[in-house]
């Protein structure tokens, strides 16, 4: 027998029903074993189906029930997928097999090791975005583009499919200048004082940060505990229009979308590479509308640039790739061989920042001074201060008290400002011996700040009370761990009695 | 305040609820979000959590529950999770963060472009078959061993840690033959046939085979249409003592789990490594207690191995990591230019098989030939036909009957043969034009077979009407798809719709 198949018929369809299962980012859907639509379209279970309503359609996992959960002619959604459908319960939605996936044979060409062109990586990029690669998909185009596999073409090929697969903005102005810090330093949290400085001086900064990929704490996550930071675009323009600066997170203007996915399974496996570090960073840059950038590269032995020569192939990859594609970007290598002021965790961070803008006598005074130094640098770039006059006058504006000012009125017109929160369960870690701080694990610092809850329990974190070279006696605390529940808490506790040569001390 | 922690409690125990979810291999647990848990824990979803049992422990991921499917008090378990832990609904189960995955960092390690020794390799491949990787993790360590990212030291240290991480068969006999095909060409399915001549002969071959990893159908899942293939180790060796052979799935003795675990990944990933290909063939062999493998490579412009370079690269990875762990490897490179056989799918090539070993006038002659080659040169391998006298024995062993006869009974000592199945929809696909068959492209058709269901629908697949350089007219079929749902041939029609050059004709 030869059946006889019509393609526009959608002979199924499917009353939704939101199941409240939150599945994280990769949407799931949900359809009875014994539905005549898994007999009809031989659905195996985990396979991936499209699912579309009137007007909208996505690509998501299937899992088969068994059970009563459903009733007949009903299909589950997670919350991911009930959010990327934009429709309501009850309505319909019409499955079917998705379209085989085109750019899976260019993830396989780079998987074998091969070299990918622009159109490759752009149609990469492009399936990302339009969610039709699974989490596994993800995290092999993140593996196989990690370490060195990247050579300096392709990843100007990606920072621009990255560019391209997104909104830009456009300021309408000659200079608008950025900064970035490549991470890697626990509580390097500089920003939020360089864009109140200099945009206090009249520089246009209108800051996009993301969330954190693998530390403790991303600006986004910080200004996230004391503003608004998820602004749709009209209000971000508004904001940049009023204050000449912003301090919001890059993903809600639709900035270089993919970034913030390929950053969520980067999380999870918490893998960076270099190529995708920056083609993650200048496509953002580029997108919101930059024309000078200046990257901060935290260098210390255990930063996530851990040596100078690291640090000069990192800033080439950055200078050459900017160039590219129309961005001025200078570098400023910076010590990275222990935490900055004292929280590491977002909530905990946003304290030493308001202590640094309000000039507090308990300001954390390396935050404040490296703050202090890049803001300088931005004004010299901008034509704002002359040559060597940066500092002066980055510190006159922060000791006036002007810096706070625009702080405060940046997050007022973001949607008010709030003091940051503060964590319900503490623990102190109290030195058993006398002596010297001699060493500071900052990759297992960040750990620890991690499994206490950073950066999903905004208050979770560690604060750092010691210093290299610092004199201590024994009793005096350490640090101190805050969770929001005793079990994260616990889990930190744990960490940090088998790891205890998180800070030496020599006695 | 300081918390009073005490880890030896387990102050929430929660009572398994058998959701009737299959989420394919990675086992999912469900929580409410308002649990007294999930508040105490800090669980954020899609995290991974460890739950216990009285005997059993297993790590799942984690998807939060905002609805009533699930009452205060209880944990959901998707199917996979619920086999996992061994239990029964109602009893009692606890609910942890894991333990950090310490392979992680040797696993990050080969990310970044480093070679991971023994130690490492086996970390690796021991938290595999604990079930600690998520699919994110073994896409993973997939694409960071793909192409040729594995040295010979490397490949070695794989096949000995996939080794030793399941059990081993001892038969007892100092000559124990093998044979594995590496694949990549449709049809090629002349196991079933030279295990029944070799055995029928007085060779000790117990085989035990996997299911397909990217191809249409397993030589298992060919089996399993015809005869048990899962098979317990005590039933396994009855059949071998008894017949002397056996046509089992390797994943039920417990040989190399890690490779059952790895293939299905590949298999969602269409992914196949080299490294890794050479490690699942031989570290199954030896754990299957062989001695004497023989390998067939086909080779050809779309097989899996396309050059005589590539095949004898891959011959000498197999020849030397056998040596390296005691086997005597011999490969024998075969025609890969065209599908071997008529059918493609499990049944379809069933019935191919059976019409072989039962002398039909309709036996495909290419099928056959190969066949009688490879246990021909088994025979001389273990002794038993003289140097060139091998084909010629197994010749006469199949025109006697005595091969079908074998066959049959090794079926029935495993449980009992039956006739394969036949599928409900076919499509057939007529030559528009006359000439000769001028090219057949073995990877999109392979790809056409798996669109039509193969290898989860086992009577699903494909045949091949046509030869290579065969005259045909037009309106001659060419070609027929065989699916088991309307939907699923309808998806595989509208793909050879837009691939018609998967059978090129000369006119």
């Amino acid at each position: 027998m030869t059946a006889v198949l019509d393609t526009e018929s959608q002979p199924f369809p499917l009353v939704i029903r939101r199941l409240g299962i939150d599945s994280h980012q990769e949407p799931v859907v949900y359809l009875r074993r014994n539905s005549h639509i898994c007999r009809a379209e031989g659905f195996a279970t985990a396979s991936r189906v499209q699912v579309s309503s009137e007007q909208h359609s996505i690509i998501a996992s299937l899992h088969i029930i068994d059970s009563n959960i459903l009733s007949p002619g009903e299909i589950g959604l997670s919350e991911s997928a009930y959010t990327g459908l934009k429709t309501d319960e009850g309505h319909i939605v019409h499955v079917c097999h998705p379209s085989p996936i085109h750019s899976l044979s260019a993830l396989r060409h780079k998987v074998y090791g091969h070299t990918l062109d622009d159109q490759q990586m752009s149609d990469i990029i492009d399936d990302i975005v339009a969610g039709h690669y699974s989490d596994v998909h993800l995290a092999t185009f993140i593996t196989a583009c990690a370490g060195d596999n990247l050579n300096q073409q392709e990843i100007i090929s990606l920072t621009r499919a990255m560019l391209e697969a997104g909104d830009r903005l456009d300021w309408q102005k000659e200079m608008v200048v950025d900064k970035h810090c490549v991470g890697g330093l626990p509580g390097n949290r500089t920003t939020p004082i360089v864009v109140s400085i200099v945009t206090a001086c009249g520089a246009i900064m209108p800051k996009t940060s993301s969330r954190a990929i693998t530390s403790p704490a991303g600006t986004a996550d910080t200004m996230s505990t004391m503003t608004e930071v998820e602004l749709e675009p009209d209000v971000l323009k508004q904001v940049v229009n009023q204050e000449g600066g912003c301090l919001a997170w890059g993903g809600s203007v639709h900035l270089s979308p993919a970034d913030d996915i390929l950053i969520k399974a980067e999380r999870e496996l918490d893998l960076d590479s270099e190529g995708q570090m920056v083609a993650s960073v200048l496509s953002k840059k580029i997108a919101a509308g930059s024309s000078h950038v200046l990257i901060d590269i935290p260098v210390g032995p255990t930063a996530k640039v851990r040596s100078q020569e690291a640090a000069d192939l990192l800033s080439q990859l950055l200078i050459t790739t900017g160039q590219a594609l129309g961005l001025t970007v200078e570098v400023i290598c910076t010590d990275g061989s222990q935490p900055v002021g004292r929280g590491i965790g977002p909530a905990l961070e946003a304290r030493d920042i308001i202590r640094v803008l309000k000039n507090q006598p308990d300001a954390p005074e390396d935050l404040r001074h490296r703050a202090l130094v890049l803001a300088g640098h931005i004004l010299e770039m901008a034509g704002i201060a002359e040559e060597k006059q940066g500092f002066a006058l980055a510190e006159k504006t922060l000791m006036t008290g002007r810096a706070w000012q625009k702080f405060y009125n940046i997050c007022q017109v973001q949607g008010g400002f709030r003091e940051p929160a503060v964590a319900s369960y503490q623990y102190t870690w109290h030195s058993p011996v006398s002596g010297t701080i001699a060493e500071i694990d900052n990759r297992n610092l960040a750990k620890l700040a991690k499994l206490a809850g950073a950066p999903e329990d905004l208050s979770a974190g560690v604060t750092l009370e010691v210093k290299l070279k610092q004199a201590i006696r024994a009793g005096d605390p350490l640090l101190e761990i805050h969770a929001e529940s005793p079990g994260a808490l616990n889990y930190a506790v744990e960490f940090l009695n088998s790891r205890t040569e998180i800070i030496k001390i020599q006695s």
